[in-house]
């Protein structure tokens, strides 16, 4: 194989009650990237459409990750990297994960397989830290994986795909105000209270129960964040009367996607997330802020190969 | 009915990752407990064997629990408790929450189960309320529902069961020291950093993962507390040595129960749990401590009716 054309999902991380742990794999929204081998060794960006975004590949986190999976594996030829994004950057919605994990997807499947999609988290981890100044798994891991996963711990890595019933929807609105991952995380508080803590553990236990029992109601019940969304929620317009209109259209629970500004509903089934979906819109359109909304079951599968030759 | 004789079982509470929300049932360790109607309405502890604790109903936690149960549910009769106290008030194993699950459930059956067990956890907290100083379901749940449970909230009070793997047992030793849940509980601090909150999260959410998929290595990897654990295991004499000898011998995990100063091993099987006990007997006797040991499966029924009539 010289060449592959893939399509790298957009991802929800934290949901709510798993803020840095929690993460889910999106369907419909998503970039393309094509890899293909060079004689010369290295990795090149040759070609970047629908975003303006770093050619120098140890700025750019598609680089950055494949450069990490060929220290590891070094090889006596090179890459180079086509993106088409379609995900837009500071989204909220994982557009950097996608482009890490793209990268060490398509360079692994030109090597013949390597690596498995866990260990490949590792090396697409090292561009999302290049674009968020810190390490994570959250979004990385369904996007390499698939469906829902949890992150137990950053070191020594180990990422756990959980069960992920396929009646799970999501619908994801993305009100265009720019908001940095880095701003973001500046707003958390280092200390937390033990009684928020243990809120905040006992809602993710049961959410997590409720994946493998498919208890709709529980999962209803356990999707809150006792912790993050008080904060950054104010970073976010219209965010109490969107979550309240989601909720009222029959969401399972409504939060906010990654460090934001997208925010996400889950939903039993795509009827409810057409309603939800409906009601955004509805909500938000008085305030004249542009959006983009998107519906999409839990994609099981994560990365999808378009073409190779 | 007019009599119930129930086996009222010890139980672990917090089980490392699950701080203040998960709790497992114990077996062949528990107190006796008859519980009788009477002509004269009110709750009367008849009889107390076995340790020293209040004849006075408001200060028994076993009357308390009685008396908020008939607070709800009025009847025109009374009911005198007896109990035979084996499990050692302030060791760790819910001594108090086997005494205040046991009177509900004693005094539900004679009434004609008016409420399910899930309803009764609410009384029997009210009990735990007044050893404890604060409302705690961990261990008044597991011992009202069996196997592991799971508080994912106080305010509403909602307890889930978990899956609970049939070759899951567990080691119990007791150090005779005097160490009483409210000391236990001012050693806490109020605030926790988030990023060891976020550790905590992590493996709570990865244990009830492996908990449903029966995968005993990710259990031992989750069973982590990086924050009640290394204050609280100061007070507690021989802990590092005891948890080296235990994860030695093949425990999949090792903690304290509830606040101490018991200490618990989770096993895979009832032979590694015969090994982790004579490692942890070996790795005490020097200490010249006195000490209990119990091994026991995860009791996955609760408490027992032994007779009625």
């Amino acid at each position: 194989m010289e060449e592959i054309k893939i399509f790298a999902p957009a991802s929800v991380a934290n949901v709510s009650c798993g803020f840095d742990v929690l993460g889910f794999c999106l369907d419909p929204v998503g970039d393309e990237m094509i890899i293909r081998k060079t004689a010369s060794k290295g990795v090149k960006i040759s070609k970047i459409e629908g975003q303006d975004l770093p050619y120098d590949v140890n700025k750019n986190v598609a680089g950055v990750a494949a450069l990490a999976l060929l220290n590891a594996h070094p090889c006596d030829h090179g890459f180079e990297i086509e993106i088409y994004k379609k995900i837009k950057a500071g989204s909220g919605i994982g557009s950097s994960a996608a482009s890490a994990a793209g990268a060490v997807f398509g360079i692994n499947a030109l090597l013949g397989q390597p690596y498995t999609p866990h260990e490949l988290i590792a090396f697409a981890m090292e561009g999302e830290s290049a674009a968020s100044g810190s390490p994570h798994a959250d979004n990385v891991a369904p996007v390499l994986l698939g469906g829902i996963t949890l992150v137990r711990s950053i070191h020594p890595l180990e990422v756990i795909q959980l069960s992920s019933p396929s009646e799970l929807n999501a619908v994801i609105l993305h009100p265009k105000i720019e908001l940095k991952t880095i701003h973001a995380r500046e707003i958390l508080k280092k200390e937390v209270s033990m009684e928020k803590a243990i809120q905040q553990w006992g809602n993710l236990g049961a959410f997590i129960a409720a994946l493998y029992t498919e208890d709709f109601e529980l999962m209803s019940r356990s999707l809150n964040d006792v912790i993050v969304e008080p904060m950054r929620s104010l970073l976010i317009p219209e965010f109490d009367s969107l979550k309240k209109s989601a909720i009222e259209a029959g969401a399972l629970g409504f939060g906010i996607s990654g460090s934001g500004p997208s925010v996400f509903a889950l939903t039993k089934g795509d009827q409810i997330a057409k309603s939800v979906a409906n009601a955004l819109k509805k909500t938000i359109s008085p305030s004249g802020l542009n959006y983009d909304i998107h519906r999409s079951p839990i994609n099981h599968q994560g990365i999808k190969v378009l073409s190779n030759q």
